[in-house]
């Protein structure tokens, strides 16, 4: 992969600040803003891999030591653009998009060959936030399944991005040759895997695998706290519920920001877990039934209920997370034209095929990594 | 700790079979029916800390190597109580406690003085049991706070008993000194903390801090099964989904037939779970309304959804799990009489205080461990 990757990098020629690369080429300058968990990590990675990366910090702590491990370091955005990098990642805290956008806009609009993604863990937000601000043209959204419960640039560690997922995210809009420069950076650049989706499929699995389980938690605790027994709950408490309560321990603030910029998601989300908890309490109430034909009827469904998630159960037992390498059998490769790659490309994350490589210019090599 | 122990022991006089120890001192003799991992761990964690052990294992591979511990194994449950133990603990599994039952009842029945007790996680279905078998007058429930993923003879270890809670289940027909013969033997046999509660307390406990939560679990995976975004879902979930999935994980017929258990309290709480859960999505779905009136009043019910369980979240950050010795003001003792020993003593539990001496006949040393 490294080997490829240099000879992508050789055979590349100097087209920065100039439009859109013409071949879509894995970028040779990477331009960073903020050198947080994230951001660092991904620096650190790049350098180490042989990508140039220059970076911008809205405080110069982290510049010192960021200069040593050979990231170029500058005082302003404005040093970022002019120093022409291909890809520029916006690695800033959520709260901090609408500001740095706006000082981006002049400066981008003189540079129109940068393109711009992001690593927010919300997408349609940040593309409202990017097209408000009139960047949406030159804008791939992006999505690293990475993360610690650190931060700073402190904890920044390239080993973060060890055969990490990326969901990319694009619109009908997408320039196909801005979205395989970001793919390009994820796959070659960073060595990771990428599925490819539009925003609203994102952030509805991201509702259903973080937001709403964030919000159930809390629930939970919030259950605990109100019963008269709650010291005797505690004490009782092991492993089962320590588990499931953990992400309501994390900063209610910040869970509370999460879940309301995904509010239509969870909401939706919220109201199916509650019809399923409310058929599985009918089905215990109807178990006690002094009916047999009423009993029998729970007991189906009862066996239902702890049946249906089987296939994931089944999924998680073949050792088949998402970190595993796929057999060959696993893995494949496909082509798709100018008009068809977002659509194909979509499809493809859907059967729980990962990108793991470019093939071609409208080609990739797939494995089979998250079909439950 | 030891060095009372021992000085306990050495004060004892024989009196087994005959009767309930006068002094419901600390046992001499422990009979343990069932040698897997909690049976298994309790015994040579007993003989450990000089405390004679008997077993019977309804099949005797375990025997040799626990001989070779220090254990005496018998062939029949007749052997077990004609060695007149001073109490036998239950460490069967619950399917096999009606046959086990029906086989002590003639055999307890010309020992009045052995005192039985058991280490099931549901308690009144357990006393249900004992009682259809006759032995409700010599029971007094027990259920350590102990246990791990592993089962059966081989995991068994001592270890798994360090500093653990264990809940003693009592009714107003208790026998004192059969409670009393039982407490002892968990707090200075095995050398771990007591709360004494009622069957219904101790079952509506735990239906919140375990039955529940595996229900929940079970509709989570359900809900990502029937997501037709299923793939790209289970490739996007990290950590918050693997932790508060993974109890859905295990055996789903075993967590069916535990939830069967305790049915009524498990569908009180999911119908509380479902209410809670239903809030929130209408306070998401009125932090989208036209009228800033109504908007201000969702914020409002986030923001107090979000700090219910602070408490909770309190008690975590003090690392004041019950695991963590409580410092000397939190400790204290008191004493009761032989008609209220049971309410003072489910008060304190309900306090958040273990029991972690006996300092008299009829007075307990408790620590605040669990207020939340």
């Amino acid at each position: 992969m490294v080997a490829k990757h240099d000879g992508i990098l050789a055979q590349d020629v100097m087209t920065g600040g100039e439009g859109p690369r013409p071949d879509g080429a894995a970028p040779r300058l990477v331009g960073i803003v903020g050198l947080g968990l994230i951001g660092g990590s991904l620096a650190r990675r790049l350098v180490g891999r042989g990508v140039a990366v220059i970076a911008w910090n809205h405080r110069p702590h982290p510049y010192e030591t960021a200069e040593r491990d050979g990231i170029r370091c500058v005082e302003t955005l404005a040093d970022l653009v002019t120093a022409a990098p291909d890809v520029i990642v916006l690695c800033n805290p959520l709260k901090a998009m609408p500001a740095i956008l706006g000082e981006l806009k002049p400066l981008l609009a003189a540079a129109p060959g940068i393109t711009l993604t992001d690593v927010g863990s919300v997408k349609g937000m940040v593309r409202d936030q990017v097209e408000a601000a009139g960047l949406g043209e030159c804008y791939v959204g992006a999505h690293p399944m990475a993360g610690n419960e650190l931060s700073g640039w402190e904890a920044a560690d390239p080993h973060l991005y060890d055969d990490a997922l990326w969901a990319i995210t694009v619109t009908p809009g997408t320039d196909y040759r801005r979205f395989l420069t970001v793919a390009r950076l994820i796959v070659e650049g960073v060595g990771d895997r990428v599925i490819v989706l539009d925003d609203e499929t994102h952030d509805r699995a991201a509702a259903l695998i973080s937001h709403m389980p964030h919000v159930v938690a809390t629930a939970m605790i919030n259950t605990l706290v109100a019963d008269p027994d709650r010291n005797i709950a505690a004490a009782l408490a092991a492993g089962s519920w320590r588990d499931m309560t953990r992400v309501a321990l994390t900063d209610p603030d910040r869970t509370r920001a999460m879940v309301e910029e995904d509010a239509e998601n969870v909401e939706r989300l919220l109201r199916d877990m509650a019809a399923r908890l409310l058929d599985a309490a009918d089905l215990l109430r109807d178990g006690r039934a002094r009916s047999e034909a009423v009993r029998g009827h729970a007991r189906g469904g009862m066996l239902a209920f702890f049946t249906e998630g089987q296939s994931f159960r089944d999924y998680k037992a073949r050792g088949r997370a998402p970190a595993t390498p796929a057999p060959a059998h696993d893995t494949r490769e496909f082509s798709y034209g100018i008009d068809d790659w977002r659509e194909l490309l979509l499809a493809s994350a859907r059967r729980g095929e990962h990108v793991v490589a470019f093939t071609g210019e409208h080609a990739v090599r797939v494995e089979m990594r998250s079909a439950v």
